[in-house]
């Protein structure tokens, strides 16, 4: 029996198999592990599933061992719905504030994870497995329906060439050069409600000034500020997309 | 000498003693070995000083050892300004989590952090020290010119009782029944210019039912929503923070 202490979330698990009647759902044996050594299931015991496509399902536990288990399909719980349409574009940071990154960037409802190579940055490689295992496991916990994508790692300026038409890019400029964020969302709230975003987040060095000057030169970039002390670069990411669900999202 | 790789900030300290010409700052065992030891600071060089009274200093190296070292303040490079007036009433939650709570509150510019005991409160110790050092060393990353206070820990009606007149709380209700924060936020900012505001956030379990009720009754509290998402407490605490700053605060 899974038995949930006062105020844990019940098992929730992205899995990439279709969810649908009849459907037989094959456990990694990582969530396997999960389900029988730590959550202590057994054979009968609900699981809610998610794919990214078909919803969310409650799926009965059919057989589970150490390393593998199959769960069926049951009903659906949810209908899939799609989610916020914002991007979060950032210098990998060290390696907890990266996971950081990933982590609550999923919780606040970003809907793609790219990072970009900037010339401060000092991580020149990031785990891209590592980051969407953050990510679904973030996902499983606040209730979402789908996992961020996550894009090749670009240096900044093919990041540039590749940016879409019509996204804006709001630039976190430590360097003073930006306008508080609260207007700047507000204003694209009034002008357009179909406003798409993402955020450019920058290493712990910040930008050079030649990429602020650079960067300042596109036409869908907006430097923005966040107030008068130094952020960290991740404290800096996460406060920007909490202003933008705020302010211009899903909140 | 004190070099400093790109983007990496200056030496800046947090200390207790009275910052003025003629003054005499003993360090810390461990400010002198992150000095000495991490900093490779040598006689002569400078290093900036706040003490949350006298604004910022520039601070000469007079002596340094190992685990002793004499600063002399030189000239005052900063005029003490009040900071943001915020306040961040929450749960203990892991001994990482609330670590992080502290760091990012206060690069978000709290003014007072306040440990509070909820029913589902899996925490029943915080270690205020170490919620100290948190936030020392944040201030002194984030070039602010104070520490935030930190009050006793009380239970969560005790705490009520406690609140001054006239703040207003915003509770962090992930039941679903909270307005939107950006709104509350805005709605503050046009009746008047002057209120003072508090986040509460819960436990990881959230709130009881019965707690949220009995919040509901105060005159003070506003219930918030941050989201269709489950946030985890110290993201929805660091989310509140942001949008307060942003909507209503000194971004």
């Amino acid at each position: 029996m899974v038995s949930h202490p006062p105020g844990q979330k019940s098992i929730r698990l992205f899995v990439e198999a279709a969810l649908e009647n009849g459907a037989k759902v094959e456990l990694s044996p990582s969530q396997a592990h999960y389900l029988s050594a730590v959550m202590r299931a057994a054979t009968g015991d609900r699981v809610a599933l998610f794919n990214g496509r078909d919803g969310e399902w409650s799926a009965a536990v059919e057989r589970i061992a150490r390393n593998k288990g199959t769960l069926r399909p049951v009903e659906q719980t949810r209908l899939q719905e799609s989610g916020a349409d914002l991007w979060l574009v950032f210098a990998p940071v060290k390696k907890t504030a990266t996971h950081f990154i990933a982590e609550k960037a999923t919780e606040l409802g970003v809907s793609l994870l790219w990072p970009v190579f900037t010339a401060q940055t000092a991580t020149r490689r990031v785990n891209l497995e590592r980051l969407r295992a953050n990510a679904i496991e973030a996902a499983e916990q606040c209730g979402r329906l789908d996992v961020p994508e996550i894009n090749t790692p670009l240096p900044l300026d093919a990041f540039c060439r590749d940016w879409p038409q019509g996204r804006r890019l709001l630039v976190l400029d430590e360097s003073g050069g930006g306008e508080p964020i609260a207007g700047v969302l507000e204003s694209f709230k009034d002008n357009d409600t179909t406003t798409t975003l993402g955020i450019l987040s920058g290493p712990e060095g910040g930008f050079s000034s030649a990429e602020l000057d650079a960067l300042g030169k596109l036409p869908f970039v907006t430097h923005v500020a966040l107030g008068p002390r130094i952020l960290r670069a991740e404290t800096a990411a996460l406060a920007a997309l909490a202003c933008c669900q705020a302010i211009a999202g899903d909140w």
